[in-house]
């Protein structure tokens, strides 16, 4: 009989214990959580907080007590593992119930205790007003806050998808919301143009935000809780939800000398066995080489953590026969009305990793515009600049975010370009995409760019060319134009272009563009067929362009 | 210069032309459309019918004005090509105008003729109130004869997608719809178990069906339709609308001498070219080896035939550069509050094709169940008995089918198997999906399948078993066992079991069930590695059960 133990008892450790249980009748499985609740529903935090999810039992998937029933397992919880003893092959165990110290055997040893909130060491930081959110416990502390407190403001500090998903829930409960951010945008795997559809929305939902700048102090004055800011501004808040991100907690193995990654995760091999071969390890706190730049990166992502623990269980039982392949951050949150979702690599991480690439922006609706209740999308893609190999997609609007994601993720992980984009073949019905669908497009911009049928120049290109040696040609209708158009450019509409040619300067470079790109290819096309050389096309049109400018 | 001429003015046709154009801007591109309208939307009419869509220009993606305009094609309404000269390479036209006949030469000719509903000589069939459903101008006669009849009953012949589009459109504008079909179920493309679930919900919204049953002969009665079925029953009714299939429409290319395949499709090879390199083809008229049988098939779909117009006009201009890699038939359709959703092939195609396969059925929630909105699904996935190579999936649900079925037709289409869908890497959030999403985990359960971790049983085979030799366990709780349950089952609750081993015979046949599937297999679990041999799983559960018993 093996004696398994796991540290950590939600996402991964919980998924190994009930696979390895599933797979070993007559094992023995000791599981150890330090904190009160197991199989807890972390995704669902926020929603609970902000009262869309109203009944707290729904976060705990599965309690102590129904784990041991279903599947045999002893869950210890309240009891922190302290010390990983690799030769003798056991661990030291804190019991905070009882406050002893015991030590606990196992043949094969799982580690999976996730990652914690960064809390950094800024004055005021320990207020009882200043909130991170991980667990239950968590929860229960800022709920409790609310309901005794009644805060009208909140500030968050942090616009990851954690930052975010508080903002909306605390707004729902009524509060005025203010989101503090370092960066220059929200959302750090967006690049910056798709950032600006978040921040209008964000506009939208009067939710105040200050981008590049960070939190200097905090300080208690009376009733309210001061928020000092790197740029001198001060927010006057009642409460504050911290989140800046999360490290993983490796604690414990650094110093059992577990091999650790550059970026301080659990380095593990393609079985999820650490250097110890006793001792396999998952989810939030490993670090594994990303699919496409090979780095040891770690996901924070609970759908690789729960995946990981069936693949970590069955390595164990029958002996490293299934392979982890990584993960490419395919992500999504609900942002307020919108969905925003990406996977693979941004911009902004290619130049990072000195990758070149291309890339494209499509504006679209969700399903056939005839058929009613269709919604905008905005997707990018970014590609080799030669085999158009998949590097990373983006995708923001309010209907069939996910499923595109997904698409795209799937052909992404199998190593696939913009050629498979063209040929997934999707379900079509007008209720539900166009008979192109939106990846189908993507992938055919694509490759006009990369055949060179089309040249695509981005917003941030325009923006730093210099007037006299360009013309901008704006192919929308009169009235479009009339409504808001580029500074300086001319009108002449597609339709009318190859009777108007005339009009169009033969010794410029000519920056065409439309609402999103699509009738401004059409005229590249024909201006490029006659003899205008230096012809592109503002990719995503002027809707991207306005985005960014606004 | 060359000269292009496509016959067929809609999905395929103006496609090609469109991509054509952008490719070549001197060619000259002539489009012939036997009817009025070029570039309609044919998935959109039912919903036109039924007020959905309100506008009818909606419905006109682009006009032969808007098309002349933007593409410069000469776009010619109302002439219908009669007969294709191979030798000369010209056409012959008959002009609907002016009833000329004139002659028209090509260098490429692109065939996208589409597919006809089949109306078979039933006596009474060209009365006044019996509709087939293709284009515009059917749409307008329909709408007309409701606007001036005011029918309250309609009947529907054919039960595939068009057929329950058109019930639910009708039923929409008030009336009672009753659907009359040969088979023994609604959508050909479903295995019986699934479509079961649609039945149940036609019920649900008052539409009465009949099955297995045909009609003889329609007989006009005063105001009053009657239709006569094979089973010797009568239905009064006001209207008819007649979708029992189409058939593609090759006379003229018959005519010149082109080969067809044996289903009747113009055959074509991967560059979509027919046995004439000067003669393309593409859309519902073309027959195509299936990518899993190698089988030559029609596909009437849209997303296809948009596809093909791309490929064909990358063919004719840059020379037979771009292979076409068939279809698997992925398809989706609204029913009333379902949503349909099919790819590759059922059990039912398996079986005729002599390809051995297994199956699963699984039930969940769209997204994670603690988060509100969650709504069930049914997911059935088929595959190969030894190396899980996919070969179809069907769902139906309310919300996210459409994603899901994409997802597993882009694996199929990529010759994945189950342990693909294992790892798909969706994006996830409670509003969207589960850490685990519907598509991983019907690789799980199929992965237990193959490696006999777990045996399965369907319906079928249940409902055949001999009752002496097996013992039904049920392993519910005992409320839901009381609720409803197979007849002549036990019930011993799943978290009891390992206590309760001893009530359970060893000398039988364990047919294991539970809600959906998910508990029966843990308990299966727990028998097999408790010594029990001869343990299964009911497949989908006591829900699959119930759909298909009543
Ligand atoms: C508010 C919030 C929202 C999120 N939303 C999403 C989302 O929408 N989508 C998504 O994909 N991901 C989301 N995540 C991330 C996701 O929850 C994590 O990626 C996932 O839970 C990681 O699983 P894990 O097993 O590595 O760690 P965890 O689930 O955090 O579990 C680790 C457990 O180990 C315990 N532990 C640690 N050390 C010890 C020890 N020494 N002894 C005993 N126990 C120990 C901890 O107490 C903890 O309970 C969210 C996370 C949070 C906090
Ligand atoms: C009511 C309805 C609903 C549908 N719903 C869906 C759906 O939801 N999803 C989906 O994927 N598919 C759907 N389809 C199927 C889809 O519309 C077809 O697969 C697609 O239109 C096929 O394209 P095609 O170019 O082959 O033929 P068509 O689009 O039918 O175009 C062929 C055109 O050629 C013209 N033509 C034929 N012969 C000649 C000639 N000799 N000279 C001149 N012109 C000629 C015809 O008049 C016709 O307009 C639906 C079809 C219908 C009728
Ligand atoms: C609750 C928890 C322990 C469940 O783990 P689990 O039992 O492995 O997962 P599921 O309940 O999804 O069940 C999956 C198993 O059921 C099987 N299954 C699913 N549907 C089935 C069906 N209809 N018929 C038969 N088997 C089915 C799968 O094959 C799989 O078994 P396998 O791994 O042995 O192949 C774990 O998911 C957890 O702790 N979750 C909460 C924490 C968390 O993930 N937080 C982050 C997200 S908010
Ligand atoms: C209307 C119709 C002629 C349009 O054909 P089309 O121009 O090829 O298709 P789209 O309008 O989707 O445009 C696609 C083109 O725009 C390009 N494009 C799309 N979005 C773009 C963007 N944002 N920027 C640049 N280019 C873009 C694509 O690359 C593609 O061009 P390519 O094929 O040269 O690469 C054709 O789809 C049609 O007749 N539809 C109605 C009939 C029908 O399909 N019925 C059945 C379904 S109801």
């Amino acid at each position: 009989m093996t004696k398994y133990v796991i540290i950590g008892g939600v996402a991964g450790g919980a998924t190994a214990a009930a696979r390895l249980r599933r797979l070993d009748e007559h094992a023995e499985i000791i599981l150890f959580e330090r904190g009160q609740n197991i199989s807890y529903a972390n995704c669902g935090l926020p929603y609970y907080i902000g009262g869309t999810i109203t009944e707290r039992e729904k976060l705990l998937v599965q309690t102590p007590e129904s784990f041991r029933a279903r599947l045999n397992v002893d869950v210890r919880v309240l009891q922190e593992v302290t010390k990983i003893d690799r030769d003798a092959k056991q661990v030291e165990i804190q019991n905070h119930t009882t406050g002893e110290t015991y030590l606990e055997s196992y043949d094969k040893l799982v580690v999976s205790p996730g990652a914690e909130p960064v809390k950094p060491p800024i004055p005021g930081i320990n207020d009882h007003s200043i909130f991170t959110l991980r667990n239950v416990s968590d929860t229960d502390r800022i709920k409790s806050f609310c309901d005794d407190h009644q805060p009208r403001r909140a500030v968050v500090v942090g616009a990851g998808f954690i930052g975010l998903e508080m903002a909306e829930n605390l707004h729902q409960l009524g509060m005025n919301v203010t989101i503090v951010e370092m960066a220059s945008q929200v959302m750090a795997p967006l690049d910056y143009e798709m950032a600006a559809e978040v921040h209008q929305h964000l506009k939208t939902k009067q939710v105040e935000f200050y981008l590049k700048d960070g939190v200097n102090a905090f300080t208690r004055k009376g009733n309210s809780l001061s928020v000092q800011l790197q740029s001198g501004r001060e927010l006057e808040t009642d409460m504050v939800i911290l989140s800046i991100g999360v490290r993983p907690e490796t604690k414990l193995v650094r110093e059992a000398g577990l091999e650790l990654a550059e970026n301080g995760g659990i380095k593990v091999n393609e079985y999820l066995q650490t250097n110890d071969p006793n001792i396999y390890a998952l989810g939030d706190a490993i670090a594994f080489p990303h699919p496409i730049t090979g780095n040891y990166v770690n996901t924070y992502l609970a759908g690789p953590a729960n995946k990981q623990g069936r693949i970590v269980a069955d390595n164990l039982v029958m002996n490293n026969t299934r392979k982890y392949k990584g993960a490419i951050a395919t992500a999504i949150a609900k942002v307020f009305d919108l969905t925003v979702a990406s996977t693979g690599l941004s911009a902004k991480a290619l130049k990072r990793e000195g990758i070149d690439y291309v890339s494209n922006i499509i504006h679209g609706s969700s399903h056939a515009g005839y058929y009613p209740g269709a919604l905008p999308y905005t997707l990018k893609i970014l590609f080799h600049p030669e085999n158009g190999k998949l590097y990373g997609a983006q995708m923001i609007g309010y209907k069939g975010i996910d499923k595109r994601i997904d698409l795209i993720a799937t052909v992404l992980m199998n190593n696939g370009s913009i050629y498979d984009l063209q040929e997934i073949e999707h379900a079509y019905a007008p209720p539900y995409s166009s008979a192109k669908d939106p990846v189908n497009q993507a992938g055919y911009v694509a490759e006009n760019i990369l055949t060179g049928r089309l040249k695509n120049i981005n917003w941030v290109e325009v923006s730093k060319l210099h007037a006299p040696q360009i013309c901008l040609l704006d192919v929308r209708t009169p009235s479009e134009h009339q409504l808001g158009h580029i500074e300086g450019s001319i009108n002449v509409e597609v339709d009318q272009l190859r009777q108007r040619l005339s009009e169009i300067p033969r010794d410029k470079k000519i920056i065409v563009y439309c609402g999103v790109g699509i009738r401004g290819y059409f005229a590249c096309r024909i201006l490029m067929q006659n003899g205008f050389e230096e012809v592109y096309n503002l990719s995503g049109g002027y809707k991207t362009y306005e985005h960014t400018m606004c």
